[in-house]
């Protein structure tokens, strides 16, 4: 069965191979994910039951659609892929989609769901942030801040976990001095997992029953472990009423590949 | 496929538009949103699995009686409709019902599940509330009252949010005078946003697991967020024991365009 | 549709109205409903998917088989009909049964399942109760018990709330003379809506994760949304653990009407 | 209806009847049922909806598999049956299991559910524990040993009750003396309620996400709420954290009763 | 029956058994359970209603797949198998997958999910952990290390069980001196079930909604119960949040005890 599924791979990588020419215009995706007032939304599905049971013809078809779809969308919104399944509950897709606005967001999602593809999805979660400059950063020491804008270290980052959190209304009611000590402690303890935890921070008060979305990439899942174990023993993880449920934890995928696993 | 779906959607448009003229006589909507003593329900449905397998003959068919429905109840609710489906999780559509008796705003709704179309819909959940005069604001200071009554920038607000809340028995054991004082903080926190977020607020207390429904408008999704992170900070906030769960997140559209969506 | 609908309904009255003559010695309605020592059972079904698509001829069958076996148990049990659908989360319909015994409820609930009709009913939520005489009201001043006595507003009371309610450990730790003092004032806090709202109370500690079942009947909501506030204003409301999840809100039916509806 | 229904309750007693031969070595219920050391497992099921939809004929012949399955493992387990459909949430049978090793049970569950009755079946919670010598008994004074050794009055007890207990980590970091203490309170609350409502505890740390099983049989449920009204006034009940949830109400049933409620 | 099902294991076995031969070159099993940083996941799953429904020469056909998918992932990944099916809720099967790199499980239990018998699996659920060096044991007087070092008794161990873990906030920022003194308390209180319970732990903080994942195996499940019923009352159990939900347990099996039961 091995050395079959691995004629299948490349069957299917020729047959989508043929697509990848038909690119538009892509959005700025350098800028939107680098930059402040970016909406995120992290959206995970479940493959229906009735996809298991298409044959492979009728799944290279529909997979080949969810390529026609994120190409539609390119201009106006950045779209990652992820693998969930295996790892996560109950997901086995997730996309994390930057847009200016919310709504083409919302427009690349329900052409999604509406497409051949998208029929075999079933939503099995949605999350919307937003970026936002940096809150506490700026009264942070020097050598801290010249710390935190080290690049982390270069090379593929397979791993990829995103953990919602929401403060409590304790935590709101300090006044902005504590908060930004605590933070700077916060800080200090991410500092040793600068180098090989890459995090991006999402603002989802009011857009979701969330304060934060985090979202981390590693290629070393034991630093990132131990990064989130430090996070658990300074003060502010005091005021976090609920810190993950769900965790959301799978491997960086590219479209191809995305939908070489789809097909198979 | 992108040319294609726009082709459809001037197709459907000619189709359904033939409907337009169809209208009973309306209830005076206006009255029924501007009024206290007036019941809402936010009532957010899921499309089952046959919709999408369903042929674009038989969605177009299908969402005609929608329109149907709608009109069949216009004399007596006042019905607005939202796109969930990309922003919320496990909703795809959600009408907004106001009428003066809530059996009217079940009779619409049974006729609606009872119909063709309505027979694709999967109940996600229903909230009932009741407009009131303002309790707190009689006691506010002249200015306050004032800038509370200048209208919200003009312009389409495409943004819907809905945050269902539930105070803590602690909040109602308090006295009239300092729950007063906590609501005039709180609403001097949501000053700064009242141009370009429209509020409305609905009591639920014993029509439903809720005390309130707040309902916003925006087009400035970014403004809203900054308000509900204003609100975390007031003092009022301790005694918030339910915020969300479900946040509702979607965007305001018409009949016409809910339609032409469905039926694609 | 609508005038069609009027058809169908006048239709399916004279079809069910045949079965109207086929009445059996009912039980004692007025004893089972007013006095202690009572089983009452609310039982919430949903319609499955499957009803939505039978053909009416079908549908008017299968409602003619619900009658038959209510009709079949009125010598033991007294049976309500409540439309929970458009108002209530995941219920369309729900039964009030009053039993001297649980088991004869038992019987009634499986017939009603196994019947042909049943078989498209999906038991949403069952709660048992038990009356039993009036706890703290012999302790209760003259005025008080008089007024209590004063029978509520003549007319149909078409809207009905069910609210489970569970107390707090503390509550029952409490002396008998604490909680007494408390239940006096909570009593206080219904007088001004005692002739609007009727109200009836289930003990349901043991036969299921509750402790009471409150059910209200009324034509006025805001006047019963008024009552509940005024209770969750008072002391005794701090040592209650779980108010509602779910209230169930819904419309008075008689069996007829029922049939009526879904019989459309 | 009402009438054939009886006639087919006769047939169906004839069919099954002649099964009643094929008993095999039956396990020792009664020292399963009396003696500590031994595991009890409660499985409640769900009858799936294609159950409804099979003709009588198929019925009958899925019920006598049941009868079968249950033969064949009589002689390492004690199985009970209850009718739970009618007066408990999402379950419609419930299976008490005892045996002296929990693999047994497994192995009886495992067959039931691949057998031809088992497909319809689908689990709606399963809870282990484990029978032990008497705790805090040993140190009650004389008269309450004596009290509690009394039998329970004789005649059939057709409800059964099964509470779910979760302590709290306060209870097990008490010293035991002054849970002995308590316990001696709780025992005293039960004994007005000894000689109508039978009980049998079981001990499930670590099997479940449970501290306890506990299982009453009553005739009248009214004096079974009495006692539970009781225990909740007792100190030791400040001491749960979790109390039902659920809480498994229904009706003893022989196997005989079982499968013609089954068959019809 | 009895009779019947015994010859199909014969049969079933003699059929499966042409595959033993089959094995690739496997992981470094020892290595992947001995050694700390190697991850571990639990993944339980339900057979979905099709199983059932599949005569025995396609369920027969479909476990010589799962056979196939195991062997193409032996040389990355250890894999043991449970029947949790009759002992567990909502979870029929479970694997334990140990590999130096949790993508390499990933791949393993996408494959199973692709292949024919994976499409009858639905995810129950996922925990990660992460094995790491004792963290408290290095400060532990040398008599309670010895201890620590007698293996448990030989023999089979029939019964495993998962019980997840989450620490309360509180914990965490206690110092680590404080936290190492209240786990030599824990060890202690294991120490008189060491030679009957097998003990595994995982590290999962950030890798779930978990810190701990722990891992029991044992054939007196009585001194297992013993064993949690201690550890409940030592002080560290105060600083537990969240213990089991779910409780896994279920007997420990080899991929031709599996095979066999689900042929049947």
């Amino acid at each position: 069965m091995v050395r079959w599924q691995a004629g299948v791979v490349v069957l299917v990588s020729m047959v989508l191979g043929a697509w990848v020419s038909l690119s538009h215009a892509a959005a700025d995706r350098e800028k939107l994910l680098g930059e402040p007032g970016v909406y995120g939304t992290f959206a995970a599905f479940t493959l229906d039951e009735e996809w298991a049971k298409e044959d492979q013809a009728t799944r290279i078809a529909h997979v080949t659609v969810l390529r026609g779809v994120v190409e539609q969308h390119r201009e106006k919104v950045a779209i990652d892929l992820y693998l969930m399944r295996g790892l996560s509950d109950h997901a086995d897709l997730m996309f994390r989609v930057h847009a200016a606005e919310l709504r083409d967001t919302q427009k690349f999602l329900v052409d999604l769901q509406n497409s051949l593809f998208g029929k075999h999805l079933k939503t099995a979660g949605i999350m919307n942030g937003l970026t936002k400059k940096a809150n506490y950063v700026p009264g942070f020491p020097d050598q801290m801040k010249a710390d935190l804008k080290t690049a982390s270290e270069p090379g593929p980052k397979p791993y990829a976990i995103v953990i919602p959190i929401r403060k409590s209304a304790d935590w709101w009611a300090l006044d902005q001095e504590k908060r930004a000590a605590m933070m700077k402690e916060h800080t200090e303890a991410t500092l040793p997992y600068h180098m090989t935890v890459k995090r991006k921070l999402y603002h989802s008060t009011g857009l979701d029953d969330l304060d934060f979305i985090t979202y981390f990439e590693t290629s070393k899942l034991e630093d990132f472990h131990s990064l989130i174990l430090s996070l658990e023993k300074v003060k502010e993880f005091q005021y976090t009423r609920r810190f993950g449920h769900p965790t959301l934890i799978g491997t960086v995928k590219s479209l191809d590949e995305i939908m070489e696993i789809l097909a198979q």
